[in-house]
Formats: C-alpha cells, structure tokens, sequence
C-alpha cells in the first residue's frame, strides 16, 4: 500500500513518525507492506517552496492509497502572504473529500479526567458527519477598506451525499442522526433540512432522524452526549461542536478523524492542532494519529481485523496507565507509540 | 418609566408577568412608577395579525424607556410563511441593538447542578458582548430549487462600536477582552482581528486583549471557563457559544441577556427559548425574566441601587433553595417569582 504522509507542522512530524511505526508493525504481524512517500504542507511546505500546498503534493494524494496528515499552522505564518491553512482546506477541496467523520469514545478509565462529571461522559458513542467541502469555507470571499464578506453556499447534491453517508453509518449504529443547523436563521440550513428530510424519508426511513438548531446543540452536547448516535452538519458548525465536544473524553489528544469522498483516497489525521507550544519536545500524544492510522486501515484500505487490533492495543495501553502528559502520565511521544507497538505484539 | 412589555411565546407571558411583579415591588421601594404597555410580536403576533412585528409594536418599542421580552417561536408555526424569529430579528434591527451582552456567574450554591465538575465551574464570572445586528443573520440569502446562500458580512463601523462597548466593560471588570473569529477561514474574521486589535492599541491599551479561533474557545470554554472576563464575538458566533456557557450555572432558566444600541431604548430577555412543552404549565423558571428586568433598570433606565437590589433578592433566594423544577425545586413560576418579590421587601 503506497501511503503518503503530510507531517506539516508543529508536533505534526512527531505524531505522524508515531503513526508510522504502527503501521509497520501492524504491516509484517499481518503481512501487508506499507511504503510511505512523504510530501510538503502547510507552513513548512511555505517555508521550503513558497505555496502551502506545492502541486507535487497534491498529485501524490491522488495517485496514493491513503494520506495520513499531522498538523498545519503556528503564528510563525501569521500575517504571511499565505496561510498554511490554504494547504488543508486546498488538498480537502482537490481529493473531494466532503464527508469528515470524527468518532467520539469515552473511555471509563479516561472518563475521571473530562471537565465534566463522570456520569454525564461515561459510556458516551457517539460519530460526527462534518461536511468538508461546502460552506462558508470555500464560499466566495471580499474585501474593501470599510467590509468584507464571506458567502456561505450549498448545493443539493453535496447535502444529498454526506447525508447518505452518514445514514448509511447509522445502519451499523444504533440507527439515529440528529441533524444539525440553524433553520430559523440561514436560507442554507432550511435547504439543509429540507434534502435531509427528504433523503430519510425516501431512503433510510428505518433510521431515527431528530433536527436540531445549532446553539441549542452546543448545550445539549454537554449536558447529555450520551443521547447522540451520529451528528450531521454543515462545515462551520461542525467544526465548532466536534472541538467542543473533542474535550469530553479528557484530552484533544486522543481524537482521530477520516475525511472521505465518493472514491478514491481518503484523508487521516487527528483533530488536534499543531501545538507549536510543546513542538519538537516530544511531549505531543501520538494516540489521535495512531487511531487516525487506523481508520484510514478500516476506511481507506478495508483492512477491519488490522484496524482493531490498533484500537484494542490503544485502549490496553490506555487502561495500563500507559499515557503523555496530557492525561497526567509521564510518557514522551516517542515511548507512548512504542508501548502501543508493544501491544500490538 | 414607560416600558413595553412583549410576552411571546410559550413560556414567555409567564416570565413576563413574574418580570413585571418584581419590578412593581422595587418601583413601590424606590418611588419609581412603571408603566407597562403590552405589545404583540413572534407567534403570537402572526396568530393575531399575520405578521410576526406589527409596525405599532416596532413604534411603541422606540418611544419607550425600556423594552422587556418573554421568549418568540414554537413548532406551532414551523412550515408557515412567517416565522416568530422574524419579528425578533425586526425588532433588534430596528431598534439598532447592536450589542448583546450576557452575563454568567456561576453561583455557589448552584455549582453542584452543573454537568461540569465543580471545581471547573465554580467562581466563573464573564460577560459575552455578542454582535447583534449583522454577519450571516442579516446579508442577503437566495434560494434557487438547487441551491441556497447566505452572506456574512462585516462594516468596519460594525464591528468598531461592539468592540468600544466590549472594551469599555472590560475597564470596570478584570480588564481582560477575549476576541473569537475564525481568521484562519472567514474573511469577515480578519476584518474583525484587525479592527479590534486597531481599537485596543487606539483607545484601549491598557485592557489585555487576545484572540481565539471559535473551535478552540468552543473547548476551551468547557476546560478552564474561569480564565474568560469579556468575550467579545460576532453574531453566529455569539449564538452559538454563549448557548454552550449557558449550562455552566445548572440552568439555562437563571440567565439574563441585554441588547444595547448606541442610544434609545434597550431590549432585555431571558436567553432561555419560549419551551412550548412546559408553557401554560406554572412550570418555568422566571429568574432569568427577572434578572432581564434588573439589567433593565442598570443599562437602561441608569437605576444600579434598585437593579442590584433584585439581583441580590435572587441570590438570597437561590441559596434558600427556592428554586423551580429546572433546579430540582418545588415551586412554580408564580411561588419563585412572589419568593423573589418577598426578599425584596
Ligand atoms: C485549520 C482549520 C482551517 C481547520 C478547519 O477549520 O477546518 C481545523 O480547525 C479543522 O477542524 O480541521
Ligand atoms: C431565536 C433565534 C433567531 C435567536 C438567535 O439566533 O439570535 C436566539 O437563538 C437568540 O440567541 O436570541
């Protein structure tokens, strides 16, 4: 399997070795042989060639089984010509990749450590359908001296597709989407709620599918998450409550995500940032990138047996107390992925 | 004091009359006297005229001293072609209600009701000044059978007056101004990091000014929400994440919210919606009503002894336990309100 890997930025580098190592590993227990190609994002891809996301990178993603990025951005690029953030959003928009998912475990030995009380997280399952490739995010942009604008647009069929997927994950689940938006308000939201009502009615009506306005979601998810099976919306809004509610578990840390389109490569990175704070110190939890490696096995490669045993080494590991600073533990980056190596054994 | 009263929907009326019970008893105290005009908007306003702000009811807000609103909306009007938010749109437009202030302390005694432990939540104090009268809200939307979009958009002027009365608080409180955009995506949200940082080093350098992308304080307001004094943001944004905080405190039903322009009358309403399914029922919570009308007296009528007099019958009554359902109390919306009414005398 031909992987490319985008370090990028920040702890990026330290995650993705980590990540790395995994997969070798989980490559010679089960006989599969990953080559990793590795290419320029974000910041250091500004530093080295002037352009967040150098045309080579972009055909690498195309042409390869599965990318796994670390992070892009630091206020290094602040107040740049470019943003490192252009390369994320730019190689979203080249692979197509409209629906990110992002899986929320509790863990019971990690629930002690969530800001919230430990009967309101314990036992929280719950998936995020971000769409990833409409929105306010690629909407057209201007700016004069006195105002600037941002259009935020969506077409029926990129509601249609990621709502299909996410249905589709409801099957395997406990069959019920709360859709998220804010149809009092936007005229993109009641079309939103409008194809999602369609898409229920006429293809998964055996799914439980419940509407919810976006700020009163922003309180719900913290005062019962346990309630959510998977959660589907818009860019913006997803990336806002799938932050809030990454914190529910303990630590950011922890988070993986896939971003998938209709076929072709899928996209696989954790959802915490580049951290340029701790950067090259070897503290970063390499956890969110293992588990990232292990949904582009489930999702990107159809790997399921080699996917689980990532995420049973990783819950061992965590039960053991095995944990970065983060969660309180002691472990560097570097041995923190060794000892998941060590379980996987 | 001439004030128009609009009840709303559901709970609203409720609200509204244990509202206006205490601000009888304080004007008796005080030697103030009240007049209450009582107007109609949102549902109740398209049931009774078909139109969800009457023009009496925009006329009557504006030659008023003070402006006090239950709650509008309701799935009784869902699919109608008008909707009850319109007419609480209209209405902060029209009476150019620029800034949306609302307050969150976190009460002692009420600090074990919050899905957040104790420790996090207890001792919170911030206020968020939250745009009002423009971003996606109010830009131009279009719908084809394909397609919809809504603008987001930003004046300098806009974003300068929310931002002087955001800076302005921050002098009387800890001095510290914490500015939400998403500057790595929205065009709008440069403009906004740019006009803020330009005021601070302008008129406000003494005040500690920093940035925030929103996915990041939609977490970092979960983990460490006592670091937050002023949280100065844009309307959707604003929307979004004061709903989040509004849990912090136990219940949503405690929270106050005011809406400034730059002169004239002043709006103020519970944050809590009109909650059709307990309307009618004695059930609701009115402190939040009733804190709406002790801001009222404070930024609107410049009458601090008589709002601080309420504030504390609150408090007093909220450490006796008097509370609503909401606060696993056994009083209805008229017992807490008469509780409240009695520490005052
Ligand atoms: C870095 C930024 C552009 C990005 C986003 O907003 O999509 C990030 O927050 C994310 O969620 O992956
Ligand atoms: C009812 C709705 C239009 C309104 C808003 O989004 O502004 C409400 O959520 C609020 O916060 O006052």
């Amino acid at each position: 399997f031909n992987i490319v890997v985008l370090p990028g930025d920040g702890v990026g580098p330290e995650v993705i070795a980590a990540a790395q190592g995994v997969l070798n590993t989980v490559g010679d227990f089960y006989g599969h042989r990953f080559t990793f190609e590795e290419h320029l994002i974000g910041g250091a891809a500004i530093d080295a060639t002037g352009d967040p996301l150098p045309p080579e990178t972009t055909a690498a993603c195309l042409a390869s089984h599965g990318v796994l990025l670390g992070a892009v951005g630091g206020p290094k690029w602040d107040g740049g010509p470019r943003r490192p953030e252009e390369g994320l959003l730019g190689i979203r928009k080249a692979m197509g990749l409209f629906a990110n998912l992002r899986p929320l475990q509790v863990s019971p030995v990690l629930a002690h450590r969530s800001p919230l009380k430990k009967e309101i997280v314990e036992g929280v399952d719950l998936i995020v359908f971000r769409e990833l490739t409409g929105g306010v995010y690629f909407g057209e942009k201007t700016r004069t001296a006195d105002r600037a604008t941002d259009l935020c647009e969506y077409t029926v069929g990129e509601i249609e597709r990621v709502t299909r997927a996410a249905f589709r994950t409801a099957l395997n689940r406990r069959g019920k989407v709360t859709s998220v938006d804010k149809a009092n308000v936007m005229e993109t939201s009641r079309l939103w709620r409008e194809v999602v009502t369609r898409i229920h009615a006429e293809e998964f009506p055996q799914v439980q599918l419940e509407h919810a306005l976006v700020d009163s979601m922003a309180m719900h998810l913290i005062r019962r998450p346990r309630d959510y099976d998977v959660i589907l919306t818009e860019n913006m809004f997803g990336d806002i409550l799938s932050d809030e509610i990454s914190v529910l578990g303990g630590s950011i840390g922890l988070l993986p995500s896939a971003s998938l389109g209709s076929s072709g490569p899928g996209l696989f990175e954790p959802i915490h940032g580049s951290a340029p704070d701790i950067a090259g110190q070897d503290l970063a939890n390499p956890v969110g990138a293992i588990l990232s490696a292990a949904l582009m096995l489930r999702h990107g490669l159809g790997l399921e047996d080699e996917a689980s045993s990532i995420e049973a080494a990783v819950a061992a590991v965590l039960a053991a107390g095995a944990v970065t600073a983060d969660l309180g533990g002691a472990l560097g980056t570097r041995a923190a992925g060794a000892a998941i190596i060590d379980a996987i054994r």
